[in-house]
C-alpha cells in the first residue's frame, strides 16, 4: 500500500465525461488499496473566463476579490469529482483550501503556501478510507481568513505541498503529455521521454520552456524530497512501459535515485528572445545595478547577462536578453538612463533565440560546451552569447537556426538514440 | 443615515455591465451616507449552468458536494461586485457565507439560517465606511464546518436575515419587477402596484404564484420585523413617484403600518392544478391521515383540501389538488390505497384552476367572499370547490375561465381604479 497523491489540470477536468476518466484513474489507485489525495485545477477556460470578469470589472483590482472570484473554479470541480467519484462506490469528500486549511501567505494571487496540517486527511485514509478531493490553487491567509490563490500554474504547487504534508510516496502529475522529453519533439522526431529527471534539472528545464510543470512545484519537491511523476491523464490504465515496467511517465526525482547519470539529460530552447548589447560602458562598481535597476523597476525579466572582461581597463560591452515582447520597452529604458550609466551606444538584435543544454553529468565532465561550440561551428551557426551554469551553459544565436541547433546537439550527446 | 440591505438577483447581475448599474445604486446610498450591505444571487444561468453538472456527475448526488458547487455562483458575483465598486471609489469587500459567517442548519441544498452575528460589518460600517457585499444563497454548517446553501430563491432569505443581523431600517429587494400588483397585469392590464402590503397578505400571494419574493424571506421579515421594500433594479435612481414620494416599489410591512387598510389588496392565481375528489370515503376518524399519509410519503404537494359534513352519517365525498405534474401520480397512489382507505371511487379533473382573494381587511368586514361567488356566478362560472382561512379564500374552477375570474373579482374589489 502506498500514499499517493494524484493531480489533473484543466485539459483533464473540462467536462463531466473527463471528470468521470480521472474518477477512473483514481478508483484504480484505491482498488490496489492506496491512500488517495487528489488535486484538481479549473474546468479548463473557466479560470481565463472568471479573470477576464474580474480585469472588466476594474482595471486595478483588489487582488483579495480577484483571488475570492477565482478560486471557485478550483472550487467547483473538486465537488464535482467528489460526486462522481461517490457514483462510482469510492468515498470521497471536497476540501477547499480554506477548509484544510491550505495557510499561505498574503500576497494575493501569488501567494506562497506556508502550512498545510496534514493530520485530518491521514486520519480520513484510515478510518473512512475516503478519498480527499483538493481544489489546487487556492489556499487562505491565516490573520485576515481571506482566499488566496497561488498564480497560475499553482495547482502542481498544491499537489506536491499536499503530498509533503501527508508523506505521501509519491506525487503523480496527470497532465496532456505523456512526460518530460529531452527536447520539444515537434523539432526533434526522435526526442525521447525521460525515465528519470534529477530536481535540478527539472528546475532548468521548466524554466527554460519544457512547460510541463510549474517550476515552484519542482522546487517544493527538492525541498520535501516528494517524488514527482508526470504521466498522461488520457493513458489508459492498463498501458505499462515495458522498458520500466511503469506507466508511461516521468519521475523527478533525487539526484542519488538516478542510478546510470547521463551526462546531458535535454535540450532546451526559446524563440521569443531579444538581445540588448551596451557598447563601451564604463567598467566601475554599480554599473550593473544603474542597468538593470531601472528594468526592473519597469518589470522587465531579464534573462542572460554577459559581461566581458574589460580590454582597455576603463570600458567594456554588456549584453542581456530579455523577453521579446519587452525588447522596445528595455530600449527605451536603456535610453533614457544613458546619463546615468554612462556608455556609448547601444544596439540589439530581435530575432534570436536561447538554446541550452541541461545535465547533471556536466559536474563531472569535462569540455561538454566546448562539443557543442565545435558542433555548431561545424553547422555555420554563429554564438552570439555564452552563459554557464553548473548543470546547464545557453548559448544565443540568429533565431533561424533554432532548429538546426537544437537537432545538432540533441545527437551529438546521444540523445537520438 | 439609515442602515440598508440592498438585494440584487441574477438578472441583475447577468454580466459586468449590470453589475456596474448595481454598483451605481449602492453609490447612491452611500453617497446620501447610509450605511450598506448588498446580497447578491449568482449571475442568471450560472445556478441552472452548475447544478446541471452535479446532476450530470452523479444521479443522487451528495448535497454536501452540490453546495460546495453551487455556491460558488454567488461568490464570484460578490468578489466582481467588490471590484466595481472599488473601481467606482466606494470601499467595499466581499464576504462568502463562511466568512461571515451565515451559521445553518445541516439540511444541505435546503438549509435554514440559525444565526448570523453582524457587529463586525457594523463595526466596518462605522469605522471604515465598508460597503458589505455578501453572497446570498450560501451558509456553514457550524459542527461540519461545510459550505451549505438555502434552496432556490434563498438569496431573498439571505438579505432579510443580514437585515435582522445588522438591524437593519429597511431590505430593499432590487428585482426585475417594480413591486407587488394586485394581481398578474398580463391579465388584468388595469392592475396597479401596491405601496404596501402585510407580511401575511404577501405570504399568500407570494405562494400562490406572486413569485416575486421566496416565501420563507417574507417568514423572516415578519418574525424579525424587517421592512421588505420591493423594487426594480431597472429604475433610474431619479424615478420618484410622485404619490408616495418614494420609488416605485411595494413595501411589505407590519399590518399597522398600513393606514388605509383596503378590504381586498389582491387576486393570485395558479393554473398547475388538478382535482381529485373521492367518493363515498367512510366518515371515521383517521380517513384524512389515511389518504394523505401516503400521499406525503410521495412526495405528492396537496393544496386545497375540502371534506363535506356526511349527509347520510356514514359516508362522505373528498375533494383536494395537487398540482398537474402529480396527477396521474397521485391517482396511482390513491389507487393503491383503496383497500386501506375505503371509497367507492375516485374522479378528477386536470383542467382547473385556483382563484384566491387576498385582504387583511377581510378578518373584519363580513360577506366579502359571498360577493364573490354572486359575481362569478352572474359569469355563469361554475365553482367546484371552495376553502376560505381568515384573511384569504380560494375557489377551483374549469380553468378556461381563469382569466375572466380574476377580471371579475379584480374589478369587484375596486382594484382597477
Amino acid at each position: 500500500m502506498s500514499r499517493l497523491v494524484m493531480k489533473f489540470g484543466g485539459t483533464s477536468v473540462a467536462d463531466i465525461e473527463r471528470i468521470r476518466n480521472v474518477a477512473r484513474h483514481v478508483k484504480r489507485e484505491t482498488d490496489a488499496g492506496h491512500e488517495v489525495a487528489v488535486v484538481v485545477s479549473a474546468m479548463s477556460g473557466k479560470t481565463n473566463e472568471l479573470v477576464g470578469w474580474c480585469r472588466e470589472a476594474g482595471a486595478l483590482h483588489d487582488a483579495r476579490e480577484y483571488d475570492a472570484v477565482v478560486a471557485s473554479g478550483e472550487q467547483v470541480t473538486a465537488g464535482l469529482l467528489a460526486i462522481v467519484l461517490q457514483d462510482m462506490g469510492v468515498t470521497a469528500r471536497s476540501w477547499q483550501g480554506w477548509q484544510l486549511p491550505i495557510l499561505t501567505s498574503n500576497a494575493h494571487a501569488a501567494a506562497r503556501i506556508e502550512d498545510i496540517n496534514g493530520t485530518e486527511l491521514i486520519k480520513r485514509f484510515k478510518e473512512r478510507k475516503e478519498v480527499a478531493v483538493i481544489a489546487g490553487f487556492q489556499g487562505i491567509h491565516k490573520e485576515t481568513g481571506r482566499i488566496t490563490t497561488l498564480g497560475r500554474g499553482g495547482s502542481d504547487t498544491s499537489a506536491v505541498a499536499v503530498a509533503a504534508a501527508i508523506q505521501a510516496d509519491r506525487c503523480d502529475i496527470y497532465t496532456d503529455v505523456d512526460g518530460v522529453y529531452t527536447t520539444d519533439p515537434r523539432v526533434v522526431p526522435k526526442a525521447k521521454r525521460l525515465d528519470k529527471v534529477a530536481f535540478e534539472e527539472m528546475l532548468e528545464l521548466a524554466s527554460l520552456g519544457a512547460k510541463v510543470l510549474q517550476v515552484r512545484s519542482v522546487e517544493l519537491g527538492m525541498v520535501h524530497k516528494v517524488r514527482i511523476f508526470v504521466r498522461s491523464s488520457f493513458d489508459k490504465p492498463e498501458d505499462i512501459d515495458p522498458k520500466s515496467n511503469h506507466p508511461p511517465g516521468t519521475l523527478i526525482c533525487d539526484e542519488e535515485d538516478i542510478v546510470e547519470q547521463q551526462v546531458v539529460t535535454g535540450i532546451a530552447f526559446s524563440k521569443d528572445e531579444a538581445q540588448i548589447s551596451i557598447r563601451r560602458v564604463q567598467d566601475k562598481p554599480g554599473i550593473a545595478a544603474s542597468i538593470f535597476g531601472p528594468l526592473a523597476a519597469a518589470n522587465v525579466n531579464v534573462d542572460m547577462i554577459v559581461q566581458n572582461v574589460s580590454g582597455d581597463g576603463a570600458t567594456t560591452d554588456l549584453t542581456f536578453t530579455v523577453p521579446a515582447s519587452d525588447y522596445q520597452r528595455s530600449m527605451d529604458v536603456i535610453g533614457k538612463a544613458k546619463a546615468e550609466i554612462g556608455y556609448e551606444k547601444v544596439d540589439g538584435a530581435q530575432d534570436v533565440a536561447k538554446v541550452s543544454v541541461i545535465g547533471i553529468g556536466m559536474r563531472s565532465h569535462a569540455g561538454v560546451a566546448a562539443e557543442a561550440f565545435r558542433a555548431l561551428a561545424s553547422r555555420n551557426i554563429n554564438i552570439r552569447a555564452i552563459t554557464t551554469s553548473e548543470i546547464k551553459f545557453s548559448v544565443l544565436i540568429d533565431a533561424e537556426y533554432t532548429e538546426l541547433a537544437v537537432r545538432t546537439l540533441h545527437a551529438l550527446y546521444g540523445l537520438d538514440k
